[in-house]
């Protein structure tokens, strides 16, 4: 995936099959994810109890698995899930919100990593808190460059055999023989609740309908393309919210433009 | 219900009671329905613990049972509640969400027909699947005409004794001796989540001050024409959701006279 | 604190800082409560399940306890939740939503209160249930007067050691020695969901600055100023709350002169 016009054409596609994306994902930004889902194009189903999540892996188009608040029975729901998406071929996105130091969502996240994620979102210290070194986060809040997750990111595809995008102000998805780079979007993004997990969810829509790097790519680029058109006209993180919803909704090819690699 | 003088008359006594509603609902919308119900001029309350919400509903003055995001303990607080409602006369509403191939919440959904709900509510899937037959949903979204689910309701009406409020392009308001139309909305009530389970919301706020077939329509009304409303202001599903909770909150009796039944 | 520099000064501190704040909410303001900490210029986390909750009051600077959705489990949370941060000195801050008369939020804001909060935020309803009086709520909303509850608040004072601020059209900032009022704010902040719920997260990152008087009354003084900054935009509670989280970003020195006692 090279040229923004390469990612316009994935997002028509994404348009016209509009994937449903089963989303287990954590209470503060369901709503936001589900409205971000709806603005992109596809259709979001927030089915997170045991019984039903696994039979709704079979049937989705893509799945989310956001650990950002976590009971016991969450996280079995979630492995249970991964599985189940495995199973069926579903592609399915792991975002390891926090992990590092916080004793459930660690031993969550080591139990998913194996269920070979087709792609894991993460800023750098969740990246590299999930390899196994020591991330040094903060709460949600990534206190290591985004450069130096690039070797934990590279570590964790050749387990998963899949796709790792870094969250940062240069977002970089890396997978097992190839990094890409974008470097769109905007530090307001970091000002509203959920921005990063709306990404994981909108990469899980792109995963229905495209290779994971690719899907991971144009994620990344049409969310924070949205980003910076929002902050043309925000004042401020509420209204920037709102905004980048519009933006995601009405987003063309021309916009796609903007792209910087 | 007749006109649209006779919403306008039934939405002022609403506002000058404020009904308390119960909201017993899915994790994603919670935060939209509670300020759709606050727009309205009704008092939410997310009281859905088993020990408080049959407590509460002998206080509130409707109750909203929605079926989007379960688990098994919730299941049970949804029917003990159900339960307490009508043991204390309190009208409540029943939304079975993506009901229809979901194991947990067809069970749930399956016990709470029968303690006859004052109203029930859901996209013309939901209330085929619900009635018995096959839906044909897909995830939250509707795959049937809502035509075709007027038998369904029917059916539905005789078993509760209540009324069951299709939403689509067009609204029926069935019971078991009439039913009605409102032809109002914007089809960008489809790309914000929770507009449909608001409606559900409002319809048991409405419950608390009239007859079911009157509150259903009236209901369907005011949210449907505060949409239109909306969407003359709106850049997107982001200030759509915005401008929707605006309108509501603004109505006047003038607005009603658009009314399309 | 006696001015609005004096508040202006505080919330210059808090920026630089941007304490981190955990937050055990409910269920229906998570997305808003996060929001606005981050409008602040904090660092929420919605840490709130048993096993880490616990360890993360001792990593956070300050800590929210909201029982406004409970469950039996989450009620454990909490009272664990504040005894780790009473022993790792983390201050906290308890909201209690809806106490009087609901029985498992009572009994777990009668187990929270001997836990010594740091600042207890409620309206006069809830204070003067949680002190052992008659209350008077009907839901969320408060039936009492504010002046009523300077007793209770008060009496509770005299339990915690610590400070209580009572929202309402005047707020009260108690202590055992004194008593301060705000009397800015708008009606409309009784029209959006989680208003008064935010008010308790900001109180907690102030806390993680200033001692409890201060931080309870700069954290008052912040919000209800942005909202009447807020009101200035809006035409209804929809927009009024992404004005609110707006102008609590833009928040300047000269903003705080419109300070009332």
């Amino acid at each position: 995936m090279v040229t923004g016009a390469d990612v316009a054409a994935l997002l028509a596609e994404l348009r016209g099959r509009a994937p449903l994306v089963q989303c287990i994902t954590n209470s503060v930004v369901t709503g936001f994810t589900a409205n971000a889902l709806l603005a992109l194009g596809a259709a979001p189903a927030m089915v997170d109890n045991l019984e039903e999540a696994t039979v709704f892996a079979g049937v989705a188009d893509g799945v989310l698995i956001n650990v950002g608040t976590l009971t016991p029975a969450l996280g079995e729901t979630m492995v249970a899930t991964a599985r189940a998406a495995g199973s069926a071929g579903t592609p399915w996105v792991l975002d390891p919100v926090a992990v590092g130091g916080l004793p459930l969502r660690d031993r969550v996240a080591a139990e998913l990593v194996p269920l070979r994620p087709t792609v894991i979102r993460g800023n750098a210290s969740e990246v590299i808190s999930l390899s196994g070194a020591d991330g040094g986060g903060r709460g949600v809040d990534s206190t290591a460059g985004t450069d130096q997750a690039l070797d934990a990111a590279r570590s964790l595809c050749e387990r998963t055999g899949g796709v790792v995008a870094v969250s940062g102000p240069t977002d970089h998805i890396v997978s097992a023989d190839a990094t890409s780079t974008v470097s769109n979007g905007d530090p307001m993004m970091t000002k509203v609740t959920g921005v990063g997990c709306a990404l994981g969810a909108i990469t899980a829509a792109f995963a229905a309908c495209a290779p994971a790097p690719d899907a991971a790519f144009a994620a990344t680029a049409v969310w924070t393309i949205a980003a910076e058109i929002a902050m043309e006209r925000a004042s401020g993180p509420g209204s920037f919210a709102v905004q980048l919803l519009d933006a995601l909704y009405a987003l063309e090819p021309a916009d796609l433009e903007r792209l910087r690699r």
